[in-house]
């Protein structure tokens, strides 16, 4: 048995392969043996594709400060509620942005016939402050980057408005290297506004930050800088990029904006936490989570409806089968990953670190998982091994070592915890991912149900070690 | 030669292989020849791939009657004079149009918070009557085929929201079949929303009729019965029409409607007519050609900048190339197939049908041909086989014989002119056609080159057939 482990070890994660001491006892016979029948249950249980469902098509969309996020806070405590666990509202003040009107027209451009105007189809960012309620009108430039817009400095930038043309990397992102393609881009749609309004830009538009190609436009937040003007601020989809660009070429390209979107008053949300208290140390915590807000355009399937409810279906397992770890695992929903980040800060802020023994996260849909991401210390992947052993049966073995794992909890990963994510297919996730496509429709079952098996077993088994992971 | 034509007449047209009668001398040598640097021009010529580039990224989209069109009509009889053609302008009377707002909202549904409303994505069908300018309110049913909604009887029609939710068939598109795909569902999209209305209902909403799954919805024209009330129609995306299905089963769904299109005053418009002069029979006429008008939401790429431009390139190439065919070339842009066929209608009521050796459009995207669709009689299809064999060098070979082939050709086709229309690769035409994302980026500019290769050997063997075609 121990050879074999030591074997896959060594095939698996061939940068620590090096040491050849003997493994310690990690798990016991019988947590193992567990941890494969609730992987066997977790195979076939429909539990998280129901609550995937109800939590996009019935509850929709669920925008940090909406009435639908407050919904779905509700739901998910009463659910948990009603599998007999101890749950809690951890108290969050957030923010509350609401999109407005939204509307781009070409008011001129090369090929024009008078009296026409034409449409751009465009989404507000997040956090994008408005135009005047009838619009603003200005000339488009187009830049492919930060270096050609300060090229072309205040005096040809300002009074315009600026479109940041930077392609996300669509060949990339099917050699499952989406995150990486995704990081590329990010930066224009975070820094893009206030880098042109330094300039003098009346606007932004940004290319897509996505991967579609089928007129979608990609929405996510904008981050703006306090020195400058804040300009309003919104992306339209790869088509209209290209239109933009191609008319750019040979001529003036007027265009009338319209962005009503408000930032109202702060108000009060939740993380929803509930506990499968442990057997042996109750005080020791494992978390399983997903971020239940979501972006407002689609309903938020694989954004990321299918996190929380690959947690939820790990505590639904565990408790129907009776499963009893010797810590507690610990569901968190977090509120605000999104557009403020509230959940993930003031969990780890109220959390003690270090009576949490791990963290797992699924935030990057729910494609066939192939392992799973570990961020923590070289020394604890070998501790990891014979999960990765059970999870190997389901094809899902690999064991992907970084600094750092999840979104929401890289604010405990930050304190020393020790956390994970299914290492997931993500080659068509950004097609969909912050657009109004990004739906129910969307999540597979079967591999659903793949990742909802990678964190159940992960989760049993971090809860009954027998030893802590090295931090 | 006559051997090898008549071994791959049996390879590809069995079923009218029977005739073993010496095949009588069709087209020269010298024809034939020609036809196959045509080919090899065509192949290699991105003058068709420019000419959709400025259709539909400078002039845009072209719906009938909009300032838009006009300008495509002056463009295309601008770019044919340069040629030296013979250019016409045939007047037409079209109907005009004009989208307006168009919103939709979930009011109440199972899974609601109290005061909160959700969107729904959705586009009228072409011609649709306005709702009130405020919107109208109801509750949504939805039905999977006319019987469901005739078996439903007034009582439960009346006043409510019919939603069609009749399923385009993926599967059957992607066995290049999506022609049949389209057919079983678009009955829908025309007859709909009169079914309705004689029930009492009091707007309809139809399920896309094309395979996206993006969100986008898929316009198309409606057609009211002239007996029962004109109710308001839209098509609502694939996953619109999965949520609210969803929704019904577990509670009334109410919605908001708001559509404010407008049928204005007919305006003038026109065909554009451009001919390159038989050198022997100039009378006789082979008409090559696509439609100029699109719907509104993209910027009709697909449908049909891409049929218009092949048939441009065919005409660029024989002048460019000092080809003289015996029969007079016609290029016609038809204006109005999408909602109205005037420009069909009236150049077949205008033109001398016996005139007319034969006709070819370009009408269902541009991906790479096997071959092409012949509509006419049976006996004819072997004078074709010395042009297939020439296709066959680019792999496009095959004769598909129907009863009519092309859109706005079957008006000549009614009067006994042979029709052709390259026969494409369709799988993907359909999760574009008549939505937003039928845009330039969709042009494969290779396999354009491949259409439009098909149609100018076409009409170029065609125009020097020994003798006409049996019809």
């Amino acid at each position: 048995m121990k050879k074999t482990i030591f074997v896959i070890l060594c095939l698996v994660i061939s940068t620590f392969s090096q040491t050849t001491a003997p493994t310690p006892i990690l798990y016991s016979e019988q947590t193992l043996n567990d941890a494969k029948k609730l992987q066997k249950s977790s195979l076939e249980s429909d539990y998280a594709y129901r609550q995937t469902a109800y939590l996009c098509n019935n509850i929709g969309a669920r925008l940090t400060g909406s009435k639908q996020a407050e919904r779905a806070v509700e739901y998910v405590a009463a659910e948990m509620r009603k599998l007999g666990l101890d749950v809690q509202l951890q108290k969050l003040t957030v923010p509350h942005w609401v999109r407005g009107e939204e509307k781009g027209e070409l008011l001129e451009w090369d090929g024009m016939a008078n009296g026409y105007t034409r449409n751009v189809v465009l989404t507000a960012l997040g956090g994008s402050v408005a135009t005047d309620p009838n619009g603003l009108t200005a000339e488009v430039i187009v830049v492919n980057n930060f270096e050609e817009l300060n090229a072309l400095g205040k005096e040809k930038v300002a009074g315009k408005i600026v479109l940041f043309n930077v392609k996300f990397d669509r060949q990339l992102a099917e050699q499952n290297q989406a995150g990486a393609a995704y990081g590329q881009v990010t930066a224009y749609r975070g820094g893009g506004p206030s880098a042109a309004a330094k300039l003098g830009a009346v606007a932004v538009l940004v290319r897509s930050a996505g991967g579609s190609q089928n007129r979608l436009a990609h929405t996510g937040a904008t981050r703006y800088s306090n020195d400058v003007p804040k300009i309003p601020a919104a992306a339209v989809p790869y088509e209209d990029a290209e239109i933009i660009a191609h008319l750019a070429k040979t001529g003036k390209v007027k265009m009338k904006l319209t962005l009503t979107p408000q930032t109202l008053p702060d108000v009060i949300s939740y993380n929803v936490l509930a506990d499968l208290k442990g057997s042996e140390k109750p005080d020791e915590i494992v978390v399983v989570g997903g971020h239940l807000d979501s972006w407002d355009l689609g309903t938020g399937a694989l954004d990321d409806a299918v996190g929380v409810s690959m947690a939820m279906q790990t505590l639904y397992l565990l408790k129907t089968m009776n499963l009893k770890p010797k810590r507690t695992i610990r569901l968190v929903a977090f509120m605000n990953e999104e557009n403020g980040f509230v959940g993930a800060t003031t969990y780890a802020n109220e959390s003690n670190p270090e009576k949490h023994i791990a963290a797992i996260e699924g935030d990057l849909g729910a494609g066939h998982p192939i392992g799973f991401i570990f961020g923590g210390k070289p020394e604890a992947v070998k501790f990891l091994s014979p999960i990765a052993s059970i999870l190997n049966l389901q094809g899902a073995g690999q064991i992907d070592a970084r600094q750092s794992a999840g979104s929401d909890i890289s604010t405990l990963s930050a304190k020393g915890v020790p956390t994970f994510e299914p290492w997931y297919d993500t080659r068509t996730y950004f097609n969909y991912h912050h657009t109004a496509a990004d739906t129910f429709d969307k999540v597979n079952p079967k591999e659903l149900a793949e990742n909802a098996s990678v964190m159940a077993v992960l989760a049993y088994g971090l809860a009954n070690l027998e030893q802590p992971l090295p931090r």
